[in-house]
């Protein structure tokens, strides 16, 4: 008899559930709408009836499912099973979603945050997959992290810990939406590539970034198609932000010394003109520097599937 | 019959030898001078000579003895027992301590760097008794760090984790003497401490700092001293030396969440003159804030003995 588990990946934008094989492959998937203002009853339904429907339509019988995981954004209380808040949904504070959950279909219900299952996924079958330690950041809205140690997820008291774009690189710096100045995630995250593009675009009108863009249209593309065209204001914005990122992924290196690191998000679409940079700044400055062999590096390779995979993977 | 466990703390100024029960008392121990510019191979018999004596004086047998550990300062690859590379000592690169040692008393030698090994001494019997996650900082001629998880001490690959002074928290900042500018390190050790007592005693003649000490005689207590007094160039200081401490501290929090953040070195002496507005500082910038839980913080008890009863639960 196989064995699978359910891995759902509730987004602001789609709930994304699949059936994972026990060695980590999604067997099929399937998505609907999040529709985040809604009511957190019919959120739960939907990832219920979708889940339902996906198992029907594979002929897969409930017996067969081990167990459901939920990756979900926001603060979660994991080891109840509640989300505590995520601020990107309407639903209020402290959901008991895996209970709410259990009530539709009943098997065990486990639930994490999203950054953490992107990572624990990313162990079991993407960038760090055979590895045991691995520290993931993804570059996007904000800046998220998840610490994966001996092929488990930690997450700290209150399941309050990994909120590794939290770490202060610029003492006085910009205000950050934690409350903070100068969070790492106000410097590397695409929101503040896209707000430091704009800024150069302003002091430089002569620069192709203002004949291809607009200050409506500005994107975390930008920059660096200006740099690749050989524009000085791009080619320094895009300096100064590579730089950001390798600052953070320095402290992360010095603390963790990860079997591997993972870099996620659009902006690892620039590949080597990113990466190259980015890993030579990083060796120049990291912690023993060439004394010992160089970080392992690597972007993740599921995607979203991560979430899929990850939650499937909570216990 | 007890068994015993041996832990050495190898410092740059004594060698500390304990006997350590399995509750992770101290039974005895005693101390011999380093002698930290001597070869190798005389301090790796003077660590087996300081052994023998002390179970020979209480009457224990080697037989009682389960094994050696020794908390020794510096690079350590603990997987093969070998000190890579301490700076403060003249015995060279690639040193397999624990085989050495081996020689002189047939027992198992675990050896691990200092720092990791005083958190798990905290860990065992002090701050952090029957916690499993705790993360300790020890201000003193550097900012050490250590960091236990699930009861162990997580050093990362090579070892070479936990390097947790070497955040940065001042973009392009004061250099570091690990080749990067503006790490934790080089504004909250001792050190910095009295670096930047000493510049406000030049830029502030009249201080009460230039009355009780010279620049040749002034230590980390000057700045505190003068503050308690009224100093305004003293309390200047302070404020901002307890921010470059908390600005750090937070860091930590936001990235573990641990049980316990244990703090140690001979500014924790000032208590709550550094404690209070210290947490405080934290309180209002740590992740989450007031939504979660206070943060527990709390300053190391054992002193040394945390590296002899750490180094004896090595393994």
């Amino acid at each position: 008899m196989a064995n699978y588990k359910i891995g759902i990946d509730l987004g602001g934008t789609n709930i994304a559930v699949g059936i994972v094989t026990e060695d980590g492959a999604i067997l099929a998937k399937k998505s609907v709408k999040t529709g985040s203002q809604r009511p957190f009853e019919e959120i739960v339904k939907d990832m219920a009836d979708c889940t339902t429907s996906l198992l029907e339509e594979n002929n897969i019988s409930l017996d067969n499912v081990l167990h459901i995981g939920i990756g979900a954004p926001g603060s979660i209380d994991t080891a109840n099973g509640v989300v505590v808040y995520a601020n990107n949904f309407k639903y209020g504070e402290n959901i008991p979603m895996a209970e709410l959950l259990r009530k539709h279909i009943d098997k065990p219900v486990y639930i994490g945050n999203d950054a953490n299952v992107a990572a624990l996924g990313e162990v079991i079958s993407g960038a760090a997959k055979g590895l045991k330690n691995a520290i993931m950041i993804t570059l996007g809205t904000g800046v998220g992290g998840g610490i994966v140690i001996n092929g488990q997820i930690y997450e700290g008291q209150h399941s309050a810990g990994a909120e590794l774009g939290h770490i202060m690189i610029v003492q006085n710096g910009e205000p950050c939406s934690c409350g903070r100045n100068g969070c790492w995630e106000a410097y590397a995250s695409a929101t503040a590539l896209i707000r430091q593009t704009a800024a150069a675009m302003k002091e430089h009108p002569d620069s192709i970034m203002n004949k291809d863009y607009t200050l409506e249209t500005v994107s975390g593309r930008t920059a660096f198609e200006a740099a690749k065209k050989g524009d000085a204001a791009g080619q320094e914005v895009v300096d100064k932000y590579i730089k950001y990122i390798a600052e953070g992924l320095i402290d992360m290196i010095n603390i963790f010394r990860p079997e591997i690191l993972i870099i996620g998000g659009g902006i690892c679409n620039e590949g080597d003109y990113l990466l190259k940079p980015m890993r030579e700044y990083i060796n120049k400055y990291v912690y023993a520097g060439s004394r010992l062999p160089e970080q392992k590096i690597a972007v993740a390779t599921l995607g979203n599937d991560a979430g899929i995979i990850g939650a499937a993977f909570l216990r």
